[in-house]
């Protein structure tokens, strides 16, 4: 951080890489973390990268969350809906507490940067695994 | 948009490019509109891209602002500050009232993700241009 002036910079290299941890994300996963909430700003946003195959656990977002897909192709999937598919340059609203993942396509990697607001100090509530069955679910409405 | 779930998408052809206007940029700049505040969500956040030369007008966020820059090399200045150079990967946060520009450097292009939270309505106050002496000014402290 850069405490010359009021404006701060975070450098690329103060922030590493993680894994996403098995117990909120199925495969290969990374982190990238971008910003925290501060004295100010209410909301955290990471560059988040899926393998094929990889996604998130079922989750809802008490403050609701914005997806913004940086590459790939991947999918988007409310509770009792249809998985839609995601492309790069496309903008995701998930309203609070909808309960819904996010990952890539079982054929495509996909990076998307993900920004929460908090509430209570949480940005999200986690769930169950998203199943097999439920992540190659073929069926539409 | 979709209504069809609480999920909503807003696919990156829905959202053109605009060019930033001589009002408020100094040369060449794109801006790609990401998402406005909605009934929960209280930012807006663009991706910006500056040719080599060009940047924003002196200007002051109400509640501050977040940048990401997702590729090539920028300048940042503070009014009454030097010029930082800042890099893909780089997250520069701007607290509220602090006067200050963003864009490319002279000879390298620049693209970054603007994320801001709105006050009374507004994201941002905008001030007089930077001058080629202020935007070339070399001194150091």
């Amino acid at each position: 951080m850069n405490h010359a002036t009021g404006i701060e910079i975070s450098r690329d290299d103060e922030r590493p890489v993680r894994q996403g941890p098995a117990e909120t994300f199925t495969g290969q996963v990374s982190l990238k973390p971008l910003f925290d909430p501060n004295d100010v700003r209410n909301t955290s946003a990471a560059q988040v990268s899926f393998t094929p195959c990889a996604r998130t656990a079922w989750h809802t977002h008490p403050a609701g969350q914005t997806l913004f897909v940086t590459s790939g192709t991947g999918w988007v999937q409310e509770w009792g809906g249809t998985k839609q598919r995601i492309n790069p340059g496309d903008v995701i609203w998930t309203p609070p507490g909808v309960k819904h993942w996010h990952g890539a396509t079982d054929t495509t990697a996909m990076t998307h940067i993900a920004i929460q607001a908090f509430v209570d100090g949480r940005p999200v509530d986690w769930m169950e695994h998203v199943t097999d069955d439920q992540y190659l679910d073929q069926r539409t409405q």
